[in-house]
């Protein structure tokens, strides 16, 4: 128990990171402490390992890749909403990196056994669960929870270790079955769901995780510290943005978002669902009829995610947590669903299955739009006739994609790579970024389209897409003090747009990496945690001063090992930073924001103003030697320069 | 039947090209003349149909890969051994051009059944075999051959069609595990062995192609052809190389290369062997005591092929195909196996699993020196001690690198993935080109060490390498009119070695594309058939006038376009280009040769002159946009141009 008591009693950096070969079975240890200063934790330490410890030849489904799990590096602290689990591995949706991200108390579990990180390397010869009982770490047979359900393997592995405060992460059969979009689950309902880490991981024979840590975690300066918390909380207390989530969950965004244009429907056809169609699917809907309670995560002032249960019809007894805002976009949007419990059930089947539901969907729409423009017919779908918001065949498509069964085998592809194996001119309708699914629609905010599109991990809008040009009348002093511009352009405008997504491309690498869930800071509203409130939480919880400008330095570090794995990896180039072309040819057709469009020569002019900024090449979108060297990068640079994409 | 009528009326490019999409079942067909004049046909049309079809993107064992099996474009005619099959698809081994080649009669049985080509797309949902029966073509269950080794695969189809003379390409256990190294088996006992692809077409869930072919093939000017026909058989009849594989088969060159430094010891430790110790596997101890008869296929004046069978011992009863020289350098001296009937035994599982032996030898032999050395140990081999010349564990470990079997999963990677995996300096031991396990040494001749670095399909003597060097007191004349060079400079020089290796680049390339097997050619010596007799051959054939300088321009497109996508698809550049460095650090130890060794800087000169003599940059390794277009490529120059690839 030496080791338990000394990390106690130590800061918050006092971890290890766990290295575990499952082809040899040997595990070593070194102290986090050797990376912190460059890359604090979590997603910014998971990304440098990635970086360093796979070869540019290596696929993302062969053994020689790696799995890296990292807690931020203020969770398991009372920083507020400290939950965050970042997971990395090369992506088998885009090929570049593949890095989600995920709350509950697993990474929490993982720091008091004494871990920051865990780097899976190798495959195990069966399938195997890793068990780390305090500094007791073991790789266990998993032949009887191999082909489990999320929800039983969770409940299989807290049985036989007759412990319910285990943390467990683990993937369902989609996982299992190397379907590229598989995510995992982790503490039975959150997902680390994008980039396909699942069949990272299903590659590896790796089911689960399990992790219980009875130590704690010490501060440098606890009284400083627990002033910044206090300060932070009553940010977050005050907070109107942080009110609405409270109150709503994430599902306040769909009405709001679907008045300006931003709500997908029926694979990308138009950005707005006629709105009293959608009151069908309304957070108050969910509120009052299927809301069994809140539900929040370690140390989570806010508590945004709810219990739900069904009281009739088909899906009478369904018990389960979520759904988010991602299920309206995805199910009742996407997918065109208006029967509430059948967008829990879906929602509640991707956790089971493991698929992740933004990948899982696009999928799904990008067939339903073959089908309805004639380019599937009912012999490709093993008789199934995709009519939009018919549930029954989402659902029954959800299974056939997570166990690779018949015209599943497909979709399990992601829309991308199946479009381009049948052919027939079906690429048209494969929306994705980078060759991940994209949930998002891009052609009414200018900002959040360049976001989405530059995204390193490919279809996303947690890498640098963000809302803040919806705060367009913010007063002067506060758009200034955030972004570092006057005023924010509204959201027709592509103005300054550029500035905004390279300020929360850092933002958004900074929380990933301290562990703070992205919607408390000031991506998720302008009255919420900014980087100095982070800086002050950091530099009193490890004793070295650090301000929110060295912060959002370590953001950009971050952020460009991200971009020189995806330039090395998958050759990625300025023409791989373009939105979907539906979103460039076709306006939206109804709406408040009917007729709104991507325009392509504007759009070049915001990505020319985005390369500048980061002090990229506009021409290639590669980066430039003095840039990496001056971020501490020259290793990397020495790499691009090898393989000669750096200028 | 009036398709096959046609066809037979027809010159021997009337055939087409079949495409299967394997996930969606739909078939069609286009005719091979839109691609013959450009790049003839086997290994020419299957490379530009690769190159065409698969995305950079696109990963070796995902269902967006295609296989494309191709027969060469003399296949079916009296052209002296006009019976190879092209197999080409993305590389497990090495991301880039995975090409292979096989004789035996399924390449004329395809031709004579109306196609010259068939590209397989997509992934079938469960196994399947595909079953050519003349014009009419047939997706059909393979659930009763998955698991089956080959032998057993070929009689079942044979059997269940009730034709003995159907034509059967299939994979083994090998292949369905996805193993890196799997191989294709070709009518049994002939394998298009390198680069992995039964892996491919594992991962397509497609287990066999059989075909029946009753048609015949035409040309265009039946006398001269009979004429050309005639010409070259009388020259191979005369020829002392061809009279040499007549009598020993390929087993010949093991002593002479002995003697000259080019056999392989213990994983290259040396690159000799005792002279008396080989005598234990000589040919003559082949001929004498286990040769049971001689053996050639289609229209073959060689008959370079042996059955063997064992009458006591341990392997008493084996009655087997083959052994080639491969399995004296894999088994007798990668390995140090002295006892002939287990070479036999090896080969003959080689062939069974479906593995190809040049890769297996390579990790199994990596492992061997792992374990020499103490980077592996019994803890990691399953219990097995890898003893140097140990049979038996070369038998089991056969088996468990086919069925992913503990130990075995590691070797089935490959040895560069292998040693990568589990680390520990053991990456000094994998000896491989390009990511592909190399069976050649390269310290003894410097023209065939450049050839075999250079490989456009990585590990490989028959892309480039050469034993030219070898006829070194050949007359000026004859070395003027074959390499235009007024003399070949011997073995220890590297004058003028990369005008050899260009030369044969652009001939096997030719050969591999005509059909003609080139052991033939004047690659297996100087006085077989030379580009003038192949295109004599090939212009009474097809009624178009074509010289030996228009087949070497042919030759050189279809090089270059294996080098594009190697360039686009696995990033390769100059320093992939590179021999494996034990050949440039550690001399060979013993025999006449002793102290030979590869000159970095010698060998940097070579590689310069190589890159001049293609015209391609020499510090990137690049093409040039002016040579692409010169050969008509100027579609490749702007891809590469667009990925900023060229110079």
């Amino acid at each position: 128990m030496v080791t338990r008591t000394e990390v106690a009693k130590s800061n918050c950096f006092a971890g290890k990171i766990l290295y575990v070969n499952l082809t040899t079975g040997r595990m070593w240890t070194e102290p986090t402490m050797a990376y912190a200063e460059r890359f604090l934790g979590g997603r910014g330490i998971n990304n440098w390992l990635l970086y360093k410890r796979v070869k540019p030849w290596v696929t993302p489904l062969e053994s020689a890749n790696v799995l890296i799990i990292g807690a931020g590096a203020l969770v398991g602290t009372l920083a507020p909403c400290a939950s965050r689990l970042s997971v990395d591995g090369k992506s088998p949706m885009t090929g570049g990196v593949g890095s989600s991200s995920s709350c509950g108390y697993f990474a929490a579990e993982l720091k008091f056994a004494g871990y920051d990180h865990i780097v899976i390397q190798g495959r195990a010869r069966n399938p195997v669960y890793l068990w780390i009982d305090e500094d007791r770490v073991r790789i266990e047979d998993a032949a009887h929870l191999w082909g489990k359900l999320v929800s039983e393997t969770v409940s299989s592995i807290k049985e036989e270790r007759g412990d319910d405060r285990i943390g467990v992460l683990a993937i369902g059969p989609a996982g299992e079955n190397l379907v590229r979009g598989a995510c995992i689950i982790v503490d039975q309902a959150r997902a680390a769901g994008r980039c396909g880490l699942g069949a990272v991981m299903g590659a590896k024979n790796l089911k689960a995780i399990a992790v219980r840590g009875k130590g704690g975690i010490g501060v440098a300066e606890p009284q400083r510290f627990m002033e910044a918390v206090d300060r932070a909380w009553g940010k977050l207390g005050r907070s109107e943005s942080a009110r609405r989530r409270r109150e709503w969950g994430t599902l306040w965004a769909a009405p709001v978002c679907n008045e300006i244009g931003l709500f997908p429907w029926k694979n990308f056809q138009d950005d707005y669902v006629e709105a009293d169609r959608l009151k069908r699917i309304s957070p108050q809907v969910y509120s009052e009829h299927y809301q069994v309670r809140r539900l929040g995560y370690m140390s989570c002032p806010i508590s945004c995610s709810r219990i739900y249960e069904v009281k009739d019809g088909p899906y009478k007894g369904l018990i389960c947590e979520g759904i988010e805002a991602n299920d309206l976009w995805n199910f009742g949007g996407r997918l065109a669903i208006d029967y509430p419990p059948a967008i829990l059930k879906a929602h509640h089947l991707c956790n089971e299955y493991g698929l992740d539901q933004d990948n899982a969907a696009g999928s799904i729409a990008w067939a339903f739009e073959c089908y309805e423009k004639g380019l599937l017919t009912e012999e490709d779908t093993d008789g199934l006739s995709l009519e939009w918001g018919n549930y029954e065949v989402v659902i029954e498509l959800l299974r056939k994609m997570a166990y690779r069964e018949g015209f599943g085998d497909l979709l399990a592809e992601g829309s991308k790579r199946a479009s381009e194996i049948i052919g027939r001119g079906s690429e048209a309708f494969a929306i994705h970024v980078k060759g991940q699914d994209s949930m998002e629609p891009m052609r009414a905010c200018k900002g959040w389209a360049l976001g989405c599109a530059v995204s390193t991990r490919g279809g996303s809008h947690t890498r640098g897409a963000n809302l803040a040009e919806l705060y367009s009348g913010l007063p002067k002093e506060v758009s200034e003090r955030i972004w570092g511009i006057p005023a924010v352009p509204d959201r027709h405008s592509y103005k300054d747009k550029a500035k905004l997504v390279v300020y929360y491309e850092r933002l958004q690498a900074i929380v990933d990496s301290l562990g703070i869930c992205l919607l408390c800071s000031n991506w998720g509203g302008p009255d919420q945690l900014d980087p100095e409130d982070l800086a002050e939480l950091y530099s009193a919880a490890v004793g070295r001063e650090i301000t929110g400008d060295d912060l959002m330095l370590v953001g950009e570090r971050i952020h460009n090992i991200e971009k020189a794995f995806n330039v090395l990896h998958a050759g990625f180039k300025r023409q791989d930073d373009y939105p979907p072309l539906r979103f460039i040819e076709e306006p939206i057709r109804s709406g408040p924001a009917r007729g709104e469009i991507l325009d392509r020569a504007q759009f070049d002019q915001m990505l020319d103003e985005y390369y500048e900024i980061h002090g990229w090449d506009k021409e290639t979108g590669w980066q430039r030697k003095a840039q990496l060297e001056r971020l501490g990068l020259s290793e990397i640079a020495a790499d691009l320069e090898r393989s000669g994409k750096i200028l």
